[in-house]
């Protein structure tokens, strides 16, 4: 964060807005003390996902990092290339440093990514361009096999898994050009499939009426940003280059397409061109979800390689997904947080003061919402659950539980928020439980059936009802008793105390110390003050003048 | 827990079962790492509880310990004797130490503690009667302020407040005496209050029909079982000592108070002995209170003091309570874990795993229990139901939130139980919102009235259908397809090349491999056993032979 403003200012004085290739954010991580380089050869296809994993099941958030392997075996042998797997967002700071921004930003700048945009800057060369192979050259080097794709969920899946991809393609009918993070596993030299979801399968629907293949570019190793922006919602027909372009405040240099009629980032690490036919379907190979289980035999689209283009020595970027928490989890949260953000002002909500989503929910399904007062006054409780549609409507399937809390309750923290609702709602009457939804990946709405197949975004309902969200008001409906942990003034004390004795580094939790929250009648806040002005017999001669006789 | 055992096998190799008094638990606790002397001069009323405050605010649990107060002031003044605070319970490692087992056993141990109880053993002398105050000498040292007895929830209270008493008194009508962690600020050399329910307000009113006072012994200071078992909720008519004595497998040696007709632990460091009386109710000055807020203005007893002993210097013992997590909260985790899994076995229920109390509610308001396999059968649905109907039924007022989960999923570990929420459970199914619950301190429930009174446990309802409590199954209905995270094999290996490049010590969570939840079709795991095989292209010819024409 500001190691990334520090290597951003260094670079000649002049106003860089953003890394202008995964090098250079490389070398901005790893001055940030988040890459570590593994000079040992590590098989990709049995040991790299499971060396980087532990990290999501074995160390802290704030201790991740981002992983750099600079020998990669197959087979036993070495292979070209290196892979940067987990660099984009171990952790929210990592994330951060990506956009090149303060943390306290990051969800800021994506609530103004909607209504920002730059279109990206045609040029004539980048360095994706430096080894071209097409035509009768298209596998001189191996085709997809030249690169040092990982294996992803291992023992689960059967093949080299493409992770961090923007796949882009446009709408046949508006030229309007989409770019979406697709999960794609390599099946020979010339050929892959591809999951499509959302937008990218519009266009093909669209290209299938028109009776013609739909041209795409899977870009991988882009400026960070791209993938960032690739990976998030972004509304139809909003091209995930300008609001990228729009993010970092001027336009990202695009090259063309060497058979294919799309302009791809100049500084990628590598394109792969091609298309996808429109007459036949394959079935996937089994692949880890974000949702936290391996998806069986759905239905996705072949990929026939038409080009690739790519730089010298590509490093080939990977991201983690699967069982959360995951970076992919991570890269979500920002982008719907932000969205949340945007959609509640667009709803003139004033009131909403942060959002959260977190990794038990695959960062698109648990989310908590903090309200503030506008003006001095409280939140009304009809715009709490105003707030709560709001988010309820979204999207048809995330998320699926949604919690209010108030503004002395972090919505980042778990057992904060679990907190408030214990301590703030009755269950009776302040969750609210609505049918209606669609079902996503969800695997509790329904057995499993053989003849169910993976079916485009958004699914239909799965019954006349539908799945279901909760939503739950956990915030005050009225005037409560102070926190009981000592007053600010006093926790500053101790903190001192602390520090003095040298005990181990604080990280503060949100709340910290004691606050009123309405009710502290000058009764009670008299007699503190008797007691502190040393006059504790005073104090307790007022509270035994109020003995009942029974 | 390892070195406790070690501790415990070092005195002199005979069968210690548990620490004879307070100090040689503090030799322990300082033998296993776990205690901070602080020999700096600490301001009881102003330093000491925000200092030790912050490491439940600001450090995680795992890195908590207790501290010993070597030296203590108040107005400017060094007072005799230590304090120790936070050294019972400031994470479950550290509750382990104090019970003398493994934190592994804690759990069961307590389970079994409710049936097996050894009554303690009178003898004629001890410790706590090296110093006496009686009569005339009652307050020859000053009464209650010989001792450093600490300010809590500093700034919102006004006296010094005893904490980690455990309360003797008698049911007058059946002489069985009973022992609970009650609050207690003191208001002058020889008064005090005592803030009681349950089972001591029952002696009270037994003794008010009778038309005599209630006789007391406020126990501070005892060997650390002691506080453990009066924090926890024992059923009425079972003696707190009897469990005490039945946990640790031999009797505990208690003594004739001087003034009151009652016997406490001989070891103790302080024993205030005393009369409530029958005829009046005091205010409560403020006090912060286990749900997270400061009770106000509550009816409490007076306490009238008529006899004090204690040992020379002695050590002032104070626990860490209010806005959880708290020392408080862990002690009660343990106990609510225990009488559950003790109340689903005599409902014969075979299927509970594991249940976790998290201090989000207090340790007593929130709880997952985890259902396995019994003979190799699925836990049937509606036993889950069955379950969490028993834990509904433990207490009218606990828990206020119950979570079904299998036992792929770690019940202490919240956001993977939050993930089994949203995985495995649609609210309008799998739900259930009960009222007609007592309110407890719920705050929630109604807005405060003034003439509303602290009530004795358990409130009435609060309105005709009374507070509420959700339940929620977010158990697995059908098979699933298995965990999105590499194989076990895979995993261990990853975590030997974690190992070998130095990386930072794993803690692993639950789950941190795939594993398969009964969907798992032998076609996807011949393509994955292919791949291992080598014969990768083998694989992919066999999903394309699957192609679909469109």
């Amino acid at each position: 964060m500001a190691l990334a403003g520090q290597f951003l200012q260094e670079r000649g004085g002049s106003k860089m807005a953003y890394y202008r290739d995964l090098r250079e954010y490389l070398g901005a991580l790893e001055a940030a003390g988040r890459l570590r380089r593994v000079a040992d050869a590590i098989d990709k296809d049995r040991e790299l996902h499971p060396l980087v994993r532990w990290q999501y099941r074995g160390i802290d958030e704030a201790e991740r990092f981002g992983f750099l392997f600079e020998q990669v075996v197959s087979h036993g042998e070495r292979l070209g290339g290196q892979v940067a797997s987990s660099v984009l967002a171990a952790n929210r700071e990592m994330y951060a440093v990506a956009l090149g921004c303060d943390l306290a930003e990051a969800r800021e700048r994506w609530a103004q990514a909607f209504e920002r945009h730059i279109p990206p800057v045609l040029v004539n060369d980048g360095p994706v361009k430096e080894e071209v192979h097409t035509g009768d050259r298209l596998l001189e080097h191996g085709g997809l096999r030249e690169f040092p794709v990982p294996f992803t969920t291992n023992g689960w899946e059967a093949f080299p898994r493409i992770t961090a991809a923007a796949v882009f393609s446009k709408d046949p009918d508006t030229g309007v050009t989409n770019a979406g993070m697709y999960n794609s596993i390599i099946l020979g030299p010339g050929r892959a499939n591809l999951r499509t979801s959302r937008h990218l399968h519009m266009h093909w629907d669209k290209c299938r009426q028109q009776g013609r293949p739909l041209e795409v570019a899977i870009v991988v190793g882009a400026p960070p940003i791209v993938p960032c922006v690739a990976a998030s919602d972004v509304p139809y027909g909003l091209p995930e280059l300008d609001v990228a372009s729009g993010f970092i405040g001027e336009p990202i240099p695009v090259v063309r397409c060497e058979t294919v009629d799309l302009a791809v980032p100049a500084t990628a690490e590598v394109v792969i061109e091609g298309r996808i036919p429109i007459d036949a379907m394959d079935q996937d190979g089994p692949s880890g979800e974000n949702r936290g289980h391996v998806m069986l035999r759905g239905r996705v689209h072949p990929f026939e390689v038409t080009g690739i283009t790519h730089r010298r020595n590509p490093i080939w970027h990977d991201v983690i997904e699967g069982f959360p928490p995951t970076e992919s989890s991570t890269l979500r949260s920002f982008n719907c947080e932000g969205r949340i953000m945007a959609l509640l002002r667009s709803h003139g909500i004033p009131y909403v003061k942060d959002v959260a989503f977190h990794h038990c929910g695959s960062a698109r399904h648990f989310c908590a919402l903090s309200f503030q007062d506008v003006g001095g006054v409280r939140t009304p409780n009809a715009s709490v659950w105003q707030a709560l549609f709001a988010v309820m409507s979204v999207d048809p399937s995330w998320p699926k539980i949604a919690i209010a809390v108030d503004d002395d309750v972090d919505p980042h923290d778990i057992e904060s928020v679990l907190w408030a609702v214990v301590d703030r709602c009755q269950p009776h009457r302040d969750v609210k439980i609505v049918q209606g939804r669609a079902s996503g990946l969800d695997e509790s709405v329904a057995p499993y059936e053989e003849s169910k197949e993976h079916r485009p975004y958004p699914t239909s309902l799965v019954s006349p009802q539908g799945a279901s969200i909760m939503l739950v008001d956990a915030t005050r409906k009225w005037s409560y008793p102070p926190v009981s942990l000592p007053r600010k003034d006093y926790m500053d004390r101790g903190r001192e105390v602390w520090e003095r004795l040298g005990l181990p580094k604080l990280r503060p939790r949100t709340p910290w110390h004691g606050a009123s929250l309405g009710r502290w009648p000058d009764e009670c806040a008299e007699l503190v003050r008797l007691s502190e002005s040393g006059a504790e017999d005073d104090a307790a001669r007022r509270l035994l003048d109020k003995r009942t006789s029974l």
